[in-house]
């Protein structure tokens, strides 16, 4: 069973994963890469390999671009301009959401249509049944080329309308991991002072994670509720606890950074009144 | 069947949940607290009112003590010093390593055994099957009083025979949760500039937190291993992702700290030669 043809630009690690993904689903598959090499092993498998980015476009009514970032998609599909109009070109590159934007402005004065994406997960995850992948753009175009975008990754979706949503869904998914991976190697340090490895730690804070899932269940509620009374944990009781983990920091020569900004989270929140508001209340602080 | 009689010192939100799990699992129990009227609705429900903090000291065997913080269990304790002599003193208020290490001394001298403990839980949750607390102290006395303790949480555990490491584990894990509030909090400021509600951005939120915990089952390892190298989300491609983040909240006018600080951490690994390594890397920079 052949599916509809698809062209990927952009043989990077990510690239090279989803032509794969999408050759294994039965995807006649065109590929082009700035450095032709990278597309051999992809060739030995079944793609085509074009000559040309112009080629490439003109292969497949559905485009799919993964490099570096956006510069680097204008900058390769310079040349290609005259074979746009007509096509669908999906935007994986990582950007902004005023990128993404300007994107779809330049790709509509060239007649193409647009939807823009981004990848959750790393390229090994490509094709998984839990991979999420965020689309942005008009709702009767997505559905139109779902079935193929699906092969990317099973937890394939549609955000919004607006092709910049999913940038910035990206940028606010990954800053909560960065933190958590933060909070984690601050920990790991801590207890690292007295040889506990962190693989011991792990189990505990991964169970811990849980609970904390939990809290923003609560807390997500109470932000769009504009309700933050609190019952347990308030923000005067989280005080002496920061205020030892900046302690135990500082006696182990641990960076005690986060622990700082957490203190002055808290006591900028109480010093508005809020102290026996919950930890949702710091959303103030984040807010323009 | 009754149990062991306990003491609970303490009767503020958590001692008074602790006193209540005592007693619903049989046990008698003495209660005192500074400010006397506290106690009421425990006395109410069957517990005993000690009329001074010596005589609940003496009322029994296990002496638990749950207030503000350790100057005020010192402060508190002062007076029952002539009954400490071969009672068990188990501490479950929040406070430092090093305060807990003290804390024993001091009860060995007036003749008490010692066990720390972490409680890593709200009020609420005391009595629960899934609540831990985690404790330090030697593991025969741990032992023998491990069945009224368990009362407390289904998840009660010796993490070390060394009382200060309760104290740090809470401190480490308490960071984790700070950090994922801040990221999340962060997220949500972010997509609230779009209007999008804080409900809508939470299943994706704690899905991903899912994800999250898998990497930080590999970074553990590498920790322990102390080898490092990444073969897809090395430290590099990471670089252009978090400055789309602090270009988002810069733009937006949201607090960019979190991801500054992240970039640095980021920049910083490179700069020591580590750009093709996970971001378990930057757990040297935490390391004293
Ligand atoms: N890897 C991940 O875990 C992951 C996860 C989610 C999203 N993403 C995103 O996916 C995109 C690609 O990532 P990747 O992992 O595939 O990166 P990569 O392995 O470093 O590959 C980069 C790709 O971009 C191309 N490129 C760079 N500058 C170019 C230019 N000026 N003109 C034309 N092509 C250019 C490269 O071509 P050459 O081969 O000629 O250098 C290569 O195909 C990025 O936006 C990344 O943020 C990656
Ligand atoms: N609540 C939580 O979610 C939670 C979670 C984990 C751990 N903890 C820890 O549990 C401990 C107690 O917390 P809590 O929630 O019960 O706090 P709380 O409701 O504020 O109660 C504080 C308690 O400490 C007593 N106290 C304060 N200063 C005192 C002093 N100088 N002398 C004698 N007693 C004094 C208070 O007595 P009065 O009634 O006379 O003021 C009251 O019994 C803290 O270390 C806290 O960090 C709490």
């Amino acid at each position: 069973m052949a599916g509809t043809p698809v062209t990927v630009i952009g043989l990077g690690l990510m690239g090279r994963a989803l032509a794969t993904a999408l050759m294994n689903a039965g995807h006649p598959t065109t590929v082009w890469n700035r450095t032709p090499g990278k597309a051999q092993a992809l060739v030995e498998a079944g793609a085509s390999q074009a000559p040309t980015v112009e080629a490439a476009v003109a292969a497949a009514p559905l485009v799919i671009v993964c490099v570096r970032d956006y510069d680097a998609v204008r900058g390769l599909l310079a040349p290609a301009e005259p074979a746009l109009a007509g096509r669908v070109l999906v935007n994986l590159t990582s950007g902004a959401s005023d990128e993404a934007r300007a994107m779809a402005e330049w790709a509509a004065e060239r007649g193409a249509e647009y939807l823009d994406g981004a990848i959750m997960m790393t390229p090994p995850g490509i094709g998984a049944p839990e991979t999420v992948i965020l689309y942005g753009g008009p709702p009767a175009l997505y559905e139109a080329h779902e079935p193929a975008l699906r092969v990317l990754g099973g937890g394939t979706t549609l955000i919004s309308s607006d092709v910049g949503l999913p940038s910035l869904y990206d940028v606010a998914l990954l800053g909560i991991m960065w933190s958590t991976f933060n909070g984690f190697m601050h920990g790991a340090a801590l207890l690292g002072t007295e040889k506990i490895p962190a693989t011991d730690f792990l189990p505990m804070a991964t169970g811990w994670l849980r609970g904390v899932a939990t809290f923003l269940t609560a807390y997500a509620q109470q932000i769009d509720d504009g309700a933050f009374a609190a019952e347990d944990a308030t923000l005067e009781t989280q005080v002496p606890p920061v205020r030892h983990l900046i302690h135990e920091s500082r006696i182990r020569g641990v960076d005690a950074t986060l622990a700082e900004y957490t203190e002055a989270l808290l006591t900028e929140a109480i010093g508005r009144g809020h102290a026996l508001d919950s930890y949702a209340r710091v959303i103030d602080h984040f807010r323009p």
